[in-house]
């Protein structure tokens, strides 16, 4: 059994990380780390965990669990991590970080987007961007540190990567307009979240500043091999879980000045997902839903290619509290211990 | 491999069902019954289950389907099972009927509550209702027809039912006030249940005549044996899942003239509940909420002594389409088959 | 024009307040004030006010707010009020109290319930109970100090109180199960009230021991004439605006030993509410919803004479935030001031 | 008194006009027309409207309602009031159309992305495109037929309209991300509409193929005197009311080779609305949000300008059935009548 430690067990995220690994046949989870309910019984934060777990919350002492812990799942605010990690504490156990800390490799972007300083940008080099279905052969045992990576990252670059990697649109024309779920703001207390806050109500944030930007723009600069400049704009929708992301790029003429076609392009999508297990490619005009993949760790994507404006709409909906966090961070465990990739995330989409 | 078929496979409930047996490790699902979308994919129905099923939906053909299934579950209108089942069938295959039909077993009130003329009565005291957490020792390997337990029902019953059946409170005074999310409407395009006419709004429905009522009185009546007359009004939440009851009753003094205690009582529930796997009785001072219990089997039951009016408040809450419908079902299905009653079932609650 | 000062105008209720001043014709604001958003443009708070309103938020100096209103309104936290208020206050301005700080007669069950010692009894027995269809002839010109009733207390009591006065229910069966939007909750950074908390979910809370309880029992006593002990029960509701109650009471039988039927108790309270312009008493057959009186000071109501049990249940439905709050204070004020009660609420309930 | 009749009062945006014309103090309406329910009291479909309204609703009568009343606003499907539309019916009443009959000057254009045939295009001439802040000098006591335009158009239109009139942006860069409210896909009995549908979900539709995009393009068209091809998304949210447009364009240089600022860019907006009434632009940094302008008549905008991708975003919000639909066409019918366009429009945005 793989002995794995939370720290951030009472975020979102957190809680989700141990609905999966209960039902991970190879796990066990020895620590639930919640600085703000240490020595509270975890199920007595998430009800929904009584007598599933009996575990109390225990502080974020890192050395400690990297002593006991086979793979450390850090849930917790930017520069956490970074602040604390040590070349000892890697060389005893995995870490698997869902905050930036280590998603972007210019320490120097990471500090202007995000307004801290890195306090460990020694370990930049070697951590793993754990997107798995692109960068899977980066993610083996031998790694140490991966960055799971952000749930609008996620959803945004996997839409775009096969367009891209092929040159199939103009990059320097990408848009990308992202709805996400509220649990994607944190279980914090703040006014802005409060039910009657977001219930009924629609609105665009971070415009053209939001720390996901880079990421998005770092990851699609190495398919496409080349420097990329989007317009990202996320927006917060009244519901629980589930990003959207609609994408808009001009299409690149073919060599016969005609655009690709609908089966041109989808055939570039099958020849980077069709085996991917956990991507859908939807069928032609079917447009994704957030409700189709929630509590699952799929992404669902569709596009239409519009000859008015000989531009693509692609779009793109997963989980962002699975596999927009938690389930691609179990998918990159399993990738580090040399598990089947997908063990533990046979989740069946759950509708209503 | 358990060969199941379902009409009704493209209801609420018959999609749940889907979604459990996919997970069963011993059910293959031979026949997706869909008289309104025969010849469709099941899929392009319910787009969750893309890339998990592949087959088309079939009419409702019950003769034939006894023959090639094991079980056959019927997520129909009331009066649908009762029109077409026969001896023959029955000799066949084994039934799970998550429709009325089968649990009433006085035809006249059934008549009566549903409005309808019961067909096939005749096969009233075979059936076994299948609240399996009271009667477990009637559904076994030799019971042919189980009549599942309607989802309000079942958490009103089980809420209430070991202090019924200790005679711990006086039954006429007992008072069910429930709260339903809208999955529990079916799928039927109804304006009623619209999404701009149940959001932002809530109501009661079906005062004092509610079908759910027979069932209930029928069922407390056999545990306290005796007549059984509650009021139970249901009411319309605008969420997709979960039944919440608040259950009033005026508790009896004890031979020395005072009132139970919450522990005297609680250990009269743990008398009945503490080894059952899907009954989680709260801790004192803590109210079940619907979201704990979402996408999972469990009934959380909760209840407060109320020394100023003599009365004890009980509360329950379920998945209505989980413990309140399909779960049940293949619990049933399980005992039918001699499996661990818990099987398919080890569903973590999912939140938020 | 009546000058107006709010104390806690950044409040859901004191917002609301905002609104329908705005529509008064005879009333001016003169006073924001919100302490933690002091020298805070108002519409930068609340942004639906953005070039409807100019001024800056205010501390909250009551001394100086006397000077200069002609009435002040405190939508403030138990005990504000209390603490506060002096003689000389009263003999500048009138105060309509949002707070329970005056609305319980006794102030050793005020204290009991609310947990916090009265600062100024000896204001309590001017104190005039706000709610305007029951104490109407004592909200006049000469009136200083209104309290203001509760959302839950004043949809409980109007609903039974026709029923109550006349004797047609057997008071020690009542049971008051209320159903409340989440506006209600306050406007608070509290987790519990976080749109991923609430959302999806029902739950009752405060079961047993919620403070509006005494307040009810004491405005049903008085209209009595005796001791009332109820069950009240709140539960917090995915939705913004709304209450619905739904109480539960035998029946009385009449001197020849039957129930009164539906028309005669609907005579019964047509004897009261009539002619009053806010309550709505429903059609036979027709349960009051929320959605019916969102944004509106209308309380709509409805029951249902059940035979098979004896009882009657008895449904009210009102706006919190404004019958249950604003809109009953504009009602208090408009009597204060000796002007048409319903100015300023002319107000059509906005549905979807 | 104006005398107004409504074609189609049951709908949503029928319902809402109902809402506003009984605040408006010159209006009457003596005409609730819905072929669905005639003979049914009006408020027994619409309870907000119990004691409000005590009409029955009535046939769809076009060549009566012409000699009753003065002015008839059609809430109705598409085609309907183009076959029915006559000469002597626009000789007795002046007609605010909701629908998108007479919006589109190119019938060819309307029947190919309408699908239908036009039955009057002889109206098309004479019909103003009833967008009151660009139109107004269009809307006068002589016009007889009134196009009110879409929800999605209304603000997608006036978001852009200075700048692409002022040449400030590269017209053909223009991508319109829109999102809405599900009242706006109107009351009718659709599974895809079902609360459990919508709720937990946000998807795309009708991509690259929306109706309401050519009436952007030729609106848009007229601003920039040049052809316009936008790319239109709408998007379904969980919430009743409420658009939201996100706006993409590359801004054009200034002569300097530099961007404009935002302050130069505020000051061309200043000068198309800043006696706009109903027109609010929002401070530096601020997002509009459909819930500070729900129930009002108000279009809400913001935008930032991005020097890293050269782009500007505009952002709209207005409330699709006040400022998208029956608002809209009451603040044509003031103008049709020579009345301040305000006139029973002037409503406090309701929040929460």
């Amino acid at each position: 059994m793989i002995k794995a430690g939370i720290i951030g067990a009472t975020g979102y995220a957190g809680g989700e990380l141990v609905r999966l690994l209960l039902n991970h046949p190879q796990v066990e989870i020895v620590w639930y780390g919640s600085r703000s309910h240490i020595e509270e019984k975890y199920s007595s934060v998430y009800r929904n965990m009584f007598r599933l777990v009996e575990d109390v919350c225990r502080d974020d002492n890192l050395a400690e669990l990297a002593e006991q812990a086979d793979v450390v799942f850090t849930a917790t605010p930017q520069g956490f991590l970074a602040g604390l990690l040590t070349e000892e504490m890697l060389s005893k156990t995995k870490f698997v970080d869902l905050s930036a800390d280590y998603r972007i490799k210019d320490v120097g972007v990471y500090e202007k987007w995000y307004g801290i300083e890195h306090k460990s940008p020694q370990f930049l080099a070697e951590a793993v961007y754990g997107l798995c279905e692109v960068n899977r052969a980066e993610i083996t045992e031998r790694t140490r540190l991966v960055a799971n990576p952000g749930c609008y990252t996620t959803c945004s670059i996997l839409t775009a990567y096969p367009l891209v990697k092929e040159g199939l649109i103009d990059v320097d024309t990408l848009i990308i307009d992202a709805k996400s779920g509220t649990s994607g703001a944190g279980r914090g207390a703040k006014v802005g979240n409060l039910f009657c806050e977001v219930n009924e109500n629609i609105k665009a944030y971070g415009v053209a500043s939001h720390r996901h930007t880079p990421e998005i723009e770092e990851q699609l600069g190495y398919a496409g091999n080349c420097s990329v400049t989007v317009s990202f704009t996320p927006h917060l929708v009244p519901m629980n879980r589930g990003i959207l992301v609609t994408e808009y790029a001009r299409l690149r003429r073919k060599a016969d000045g005609s655009l690709p076609t609908w089966e041109e392009i989808r055939a570039v999508y099958d020849r980077y997902y069709e085996k991917e297990k956990f991507v859908r490619l939807q069928d032609k005009g079917v447009c994704p839903e957030t409700r189709w993949v929630e509590g699952s760790n799929y992404v669902d994507m569709g596009f239409v290619v519009d000859q008015r404006t000989e531009r693509i709409i692609m779009m793109g909906a997963l989980d962002n509290l699975v596999k927009g966090a938690a389930g691609q961070a179990v998918q990159n465990m399993n990738l580090l211990f040399g598990l089947e990739e997908s063990q533990g995330l046979e989740l069946v989409p759950c509708f209503p």
